[in-house]
């Protein structure tokens, strides 16, 4: 058994699409970054990576790497988790806090829980996201902060 | 066994008496919410619903619900906790990060210990919680944030 | 089978050198701090206390106390690390994320993890050090913000 963390931040900006969890939210502004700015997705990624030693998401998919500009960070999600399973893990279970002002997290929590279980080979049931507001604790309110622990099991 | 992450924090307020993980500490400055302003019990009550994958903190008593109007957040750990114990599950252990300034965390760490533990139906023993100084490190640093992770564990 | 949660910053300062994970790293500024300064070795040492349920780096090694005064916060959390041993436990894994915009961590993430090992009786591929940088979503960027998970297990 082993126990990963995942850690990630963006700013928001105009003129983006906002993608969180694998999952689009329409009408809201999206996420600065190389890729679709997916936070939760890449701190996923590293919780699984880190879980199962086998590195991150800066070192897997470097922001200087055109390959990866605009990338679909629930592709990128998908293909450090089949690393992770080729070394025998599998996913006992993950959990993830999204702290934002926005988008609101419950609503959008079931179709984000569907999406990281697929990428994950896994079921909701051991997906959980969970939602806080920076409570005017942050200077710098209009971003993403997202933290993620994730559990893996062998055999 | 399942993992879970909690996070919260609040800023300090005048007016309002300080209660930490259920623990009333005299003579501080109390923090702001529309609760109790309890930032370790919420912390530690997102932890163990995260890790049975029963929501959060904010959707079972949410802040615009007048009910939990200035409510004992440790009476809202102990209700969280039932359905999670509920569930099947019971505490592994829990690790609880407190960062501020005042109060020092050190002397109430051990009754905070106690009432989690109550709360929790498990024992101090289970339970650790350590303070940190912001260091200079946050711009808003009249503040509490607060870190935790639980496992647990079934049968 | 136990979890721990460590989390520590320091800002950035002339006239220090940076050592972090126990690894000295050349042309680089370092952190401030009573101690070496080292924030990845500080919240290492606070997530298997924590796992063990034994305090925290700050109770066992005061920075009020001239003893610790430019310490190495290697030997602190070898010290630290003894006590979890003698209790019965040993590591499963650890997982680190460091945030700061230099030094970069990809490169010295090796040299981390086989001193984090040597320090923690257990082997590289039990440890993981993954950087991030900041991405603009802090007000203080001149710092090092560390959040470590560790596993503890027994037998
Ligand atoms: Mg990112
Ligand atoms: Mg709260
Ligand atoms: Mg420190």
């Amino acid at each position: 058994i082993r126990i990963g963390l995942g850690y990630d931040s963006h700013r928001f900006a105009d003129d983006r699409r906002l993608v969180v969890g694998g999952v689009q939210v329409p009408d809201a502004r999206g996420l600065a970054g190389h890729s679709d700015g997916d936070a939760v997705c890449h701190a996923v990624t590293d919780a699984v990576l880190g879980a199962a030693g086998l590195g991150d998401v800066g070192g897997l998919f470097p922001d200087t790497d055109p390959a990866w500009k605009d990338a679909d960070s629930l592709v990128l999600l998908r293909d450090a988790f089949s690393r992770v399973a080729a070394a025998g893990w599998h996913l006992g279970n993950l959990d993830v806090v999204v702290i934002c002002h926005r988008p609101k997290i419950g609503p959008i929590a079931g179709p984000m829980r569907a999406s990281l279980a697929e990428a994950l080979g896994s079921t909701p049931d051991r997906i959980s996201v969970k939602g806080k507001t920076p409570e005017g604790t942050s200077a710098i309110e209009d971003a993403m902060i997202v933290h993620a622990v994730a559990l893996l099991d062998r055999g």
